[in-house]
């Protein structure tokens, strides 16, 4: 029950925050990769978003807080209790569920219930912590630290939103659709591409480098530091105004036009800076979308395609030896031809 | 029970889907390996193929889904019940197994049932995926990230279309025959030349190039992702011609000519290309039959031949340092001298 | 029970003691990285610290030690029974936790109480040394031979002032707020960049030069070894009067002022460093609130911020090519450019 | 009970099947290593080889099949039994048993019986594949995959016709003389030449270069693959002729005479090769005079010798860095040399 | 109970045989490592000591062999048991332990009883060779070869005289304060930096090159390996001497005075080699001290101190690439420098 | 109960066979190692040496086999059993025991008796290798091949002659004094220097040149694998014989007389070699003790001394980059100049 640092209070850094805003209003968007140097407060924004996000709706007793509004993606439970009347349901909140490094397989995607194993003789299903962040957010600091077979296991689950475990005699799979929020130091730790490639937007942080911000930040973190109750007071009307937008950027969302001449625009831009597949352009597509719908935007245009694509592109590209500037800037000059400019 | 994206919605990828249809003509073909960009939709089209095929008929209460109408390829305990009358059958669709990464030996393999063994003090083996892939489609995504352990148990099996278990005091042996259906990116992890040549097939998929089939496959992707039954609705009817089309050229197989003169075609296109051993020209006598009996023809020919050549042959060439165009162009020189075009 | 070797016995090496002294005023700071030469009472140092602090409030058979006049950083535990009525505490000494090398993850995390588990049947956590190093101090002797996942998971708690326990069924978290003390030789095994960066201030200690001095450190060394109690009893004064500079250093530390001047230098020493981040600025501020606490001043000055530039920053700079002079030369000739001199 | 592919219907690979059909009629000679491109039928022949064989003798409830002819080398309890009255037989296939790739430790040698160790608290032994091979064949696939653990096991009982067991408070010694035949492609991992040494023939096996050839064999296959059972009959009489050879050949073999003369041209040639120890001679001798009996000649002469001189010799000769020939272009060189051509 | 060679009948090696006296002297001196040729009977000097030293005081009952004289150091138990009352006491040899090469970590710290915890539920402390060699020698042959976590723990414990274990639920403390003697040959494995500075004292042993030593040596092994007893019995009158100077030398030790000139040659002596830290000089001023002691004086002079300069400072040289002399030449001449020769 | 291949029928390769003898007649010379090019009956000889050996007497129940007139190398239960009055022997085999590379430490040190430990609660010690090998011979055919843990344990146990074993909460010695016969070709695998001093003696085998002898070792092996009782029968009048002058050779041992000239001699020998150590010496002393009392001499002299250097010093040689020449041969140059030839 400790207090976050306010979202609001996060000086600086728009792009990762406007990333993180619009992978709330959509969260199929395939989640966000934060990276760039240390002490630039890239897990504060990450936690901040807990406290902003509206509660929602979940089946009474289920173990994966399935949506009752949503019953073919529910639970092999859920959907046999449906077919027997209505679904009892309660509000939660959307849970950001932690992976702490060395969490072991078991934990991440559940296992056999020792406890009632041995008591009961029965094969229980333990589920874990993917099944916990069902329709929530999955955070993982230093992403680039996690171990590789780990990392393969999110992967999968990621692009199914299933879980499927197959081990221990246990045959079992349930929903497991969660945004993915990674966060690390390229430094210390290559990402494979693989991995990349399933975040649908990455931003880079970067310590800013003007004196008064530097000075704000760092009177503010201090006072949230010495009295985190004062200073989450002090900020909570800005965070309920973000947390109403988010509400209605979700609802909003699915009646959002998209022209075919902004689809044509993304191909163009995709088709220059050589991104392989079409994973660009439908992030893209529904990057932009969201945007649109969480600034109030009923059909989206060409500028919410230019906001968006620095994050949707940035870590799709193929380094290119004979092009040395880096992803950001190859991504400005196509986007200043594709636009005219 | 969530719905696939239907196989006759994936735009392009002409080359990937043939192969996968010809493979389920003829199941003895050795599995297709797809490879190619990311976000291409290879697993997209192979899971499409489930909803697909013809439901088979299966022994009642085997384990192994045993063939009532081909008992010299069933199970031990089939042929034993068979000695004893007639088999009882229901129909059951077309198993699509995924071979999860991470799945342990255990579950791929089947294992000692550890409830029955420590309950009832008996030794019964519980089994596992190649068990459940049995007369299907076994499925595996980044099959070039897969265990070494487990790749090498996998060529065993699909050779040999038995899956047999020696450990734990276990001496098993099940029919195993699956196709076997791989996907994966070659710049991701290198794959070994034995596991490539078990392959009967590979394609290649490519990012279209072409701005309004680019714009079309996001499209579609984006329905079917928010709406997928709606999607999955409009379909059908398509779906259903090619279920039709499999159906009845499983039905004309046996009966479809090869005249030796293709043959000998076959031989002298893997001669130039110095193809090792004879399993390229039987692949593609199979290949060109499955192709054939597809199709509606009775007898193989030459033009049969040149279609399904490159998939047959394109990952069984041995690199030649002296001839650097790729394989796909290698094949198409050789099958031009040999036309003689 | 052992006798410490007293702190004021210890001869020179006074930028590491006063770091540890500024640590123990302000805990939130990080904790002090000690490196350099063996054989330079490294050790020593922080062993003598636990005999110095004065003894702490703790709510009566918490096992976290918590605080009872800091109920929102307290266990869950003792927020619910501050809920039923005031809580009882007692004075015990603040805790100084070896992390032996060799230590299992289970020891320093927790674990399953075994005991309860098979007695009872009941999934009972066992604190590690995580829970018994709460408020106070946790040390790390060859702090760069630890095994790389022991850091990771300490790097994860000190930075978050909570142990999440999420394994073997459990799911667990306490706070876990403690000084990171370790001590080690750079020759004898590399510092990971993210471990050095979460420690708040680094000292250097080297071997004295000077023949008087040797001679007097190896002569109370001598003698401390031989008659402890003798030895103690001697220095029992001087260990006293630094004891009551440090409880008047804590209770005056929140009252203590920082002019935005103080601040801007800091941010411009810290650019012109090139520091990443702003956990430097965010160390000075802290250190020289900390420094001015200790030495009664109301006010942090220039002079505060200049006598801990050195510690907050040393560790923080990259390895400048083209600069080879070391890193405390170049903080001072910063400090000379900042200072005007 | 599934139909193997019929010994007489291999096409070509001469050489190959004379080298197995030579270690059928003497057991002793060291089995066969058989090695080459993939797809050229390797495997094939040896799983044809267990329906050509003859049936033997061996004694009733015997787990290790001893023969009741040849007590010396029969199990502990057959010698004990064997002094208690004469031995009850049935005639049992000889064994053709697959070492699979994976198959642990365990199951190879045997192990705790861990059923009868947890219900009667006895230390029993369970057999495991090296037992059940004993008097027949032991088959690896991709001998140069397996595990060197498992070579090192398999050269030790291969040499010494024993299977001890010293684990796990177990201490059994069994009867386990098998002929070890193993099949790889040299290009994908190599053998130690100490496994090399163990084996008494190895052959090449090649894709057939001919036309004519490749579409026989390609028909032969498919016709099998479609047809097992029809394709079998259509050449039971050839493999019986075939299996009549081996037989007589078996016990005409122990009164087959080798002059001097020609132990004498063995030692010359591998005198020439340079080949270590006399493995080779002892080789040679033996499979002269196994070609000779299965060919119903009762002395062995030069030509017999020549004909095994590259199977016996083949894998012995050292790499010598000034004769780049490949091993068998030198050794028909030396036999040239020896034969006074 | 097997008869040791007589440490009186070691020929030659007096650097050693000083060393391993003097540790006995002063226990606190940190230990001796041996080093040199194989064959050169480091180890039998140390077996040898076993027989020499005085028998001690060891608290009755007390799994530590605790002091009744030394409460201060003793295990809680006896400190416990001496609050209530004088404690008992009997006469026990010092502990000659062996560390094996592969005895596991809990064999060394000590581990939980497994058989009470079993049998009663309680988590009881089983010691192990650490506690065994409390207040007498721990012997490691080939202390090079020792794993190194094993080391590492050596290390800790050799420091602190305490072995603290943390593991299994158990958290003990007890006394472990032993001479730690290694031998090993440096051609065989590195010891790292860091166990050679716990050492105190080091000295290299060769093979005598004078032909008389040399049978002298080899007649002797020859006499003690055929008739120990009568060997030993020959050799008794002078080992007893030498018991007796031991005795005298460890009483006489606290009174024996040390000049401050001594104490600056020390420091000089180190300053010119280089010495880190002020471990060398410490070692020096006691290594000294037992010598004047063992040699019946009552004042250090310098002549004690250039005796025993090699031994204490031989493994504390950094290497200098500029000096390739060896480090024995390189103190010969500081302490000729020193000495004005 | 195979029959071995008679000792005496072994052709040639008379260094080896010498070897093994005068280990048989001291066991205390620290055993052979045996080395060359595979297939010259290394293994062969060691093996035949059991069905030589004279029986010896052992007390009865013992489980390492103690002999009752050597008490003080007996075992703790041997020893206090000797103290309550005689005790019983009878006649066993020398034990020849076979060290199977795969072998577990457990068989081979001895384990825990899991079997009583579960059953009566008792910590029971069950005997391994090394105690079933006591007074015996300790044969491991491939030397280098074993794991480096085993080597390292073998080293420390035949140095010391006692079996310790510190584990699982055991603390057992016993005696375990065998003479090691260790087989293997250094092509396969390097000896560490370590271990190679720890043998007293070594020679190499080679593959006979002599075309006669060829033939005769052929057809020998080749009668013997066809008729192994017919050949043993045939060859029991040459083994008895030298059974016999093995027994007295023992027998006369302790008599034998060495002149301090022939000692000199072995010095010389050494020093120009510069073999480390004195082990040299002693074993060459040994040898010829042994050797003149096997060929029935009272006094060694220098021809004993000049047959037995090579294989007691051949493996102690620094490799010497000036003198290219091999160790053989090195040896023979210093005995020729030592000699005055």
């Amino acid at each position: 029950m400790s207090v976050s640092f306010p979202f609001s209070a996060i000086a600086g850094q728009g792009e990762m925050k406007l990333a993180i805003l619009i992978s709330a209003v959509d969260p199929a968007l395939g989640g966000v990769l934060v990276f760039g140097d240390r002490g630039t407060g890239k897990s504060t924004a990450v936690r901040a978003l807990a406290a902003l996000l509206p509660a929602m709706r979940a089946v009474e007793g289920c173990r994966f807080g399935c949506d009752p509004a949503a019953i073919a993606a529910a639970c092999e439970d859920c959907r046999k209790r449906r077919g027997q009347g209505p679904l009892k349901w309660r509000r939660i909140p959307v849970p950001v569920v932690d992976l702490p490094l060395g969490a072991t397989e078991d934990r991440v995607v559940g296992a056999l219930d020792l406890e009632r194993a041995l008591t009961n003789g029965v094969k229980a299903f333990e589920p874990g912590l993917l099944a916990r962040a069902n329709r929530g957010f999955l955070y993982i600091d230093e992403v680039n630290l996690l171990e590789d077979h780990l990392v393969d296991l999110l992967i999968d689950v990621a692009a199914s939103g299933e879980n499927v475990v197959e081990r221990e005699g246990l045959s079992v799979r349930h929903p497991a659709r969660f945004v993915l929020i990674g966060s690390g130091n390229p430094e210390e730790g290559e990402l494979r591409p693989q991995l990349l490639d399933r975040f649908g937007l990455s931003v880079e942080v970067k310590t800013p480098q003007d004196i008064k911000t530097r000075i704000e930040v760092v009177r503010r973190r201090d006072h949230f530091d010495r009295d985190p109750a004062g200073f989450a007071a002090k900020w909570r009307g800005e965070d309920r105004k973000i947390s109403k937008q988010v509400a209605l950027g979700q609802k909003r969302l699915a009646s959002i036009e998209i022209p075919d001449g902004v689809l044509e625009t993304a191909a163009r831009l995709c088709t220059i800076l050589g991104v392989d597949g079409l994973r660009g352009e439908l992030t893209m597509m529904r990057a932009a979308r969201a945007l649109a719908s969480l600034e109030g935007d009923e059909v989206v245009t060409g500028q919410h395609l230019r906001k968006i694509a620095a994050p949707a592109l940035r870590h799709r590209l193929r380094r290119n030896p004979l092009d040395e500037s880096g992803s950001t800037v190859r991504i400005e000059r196509a986007v200043a031809e594709v636009f005219g400019e």
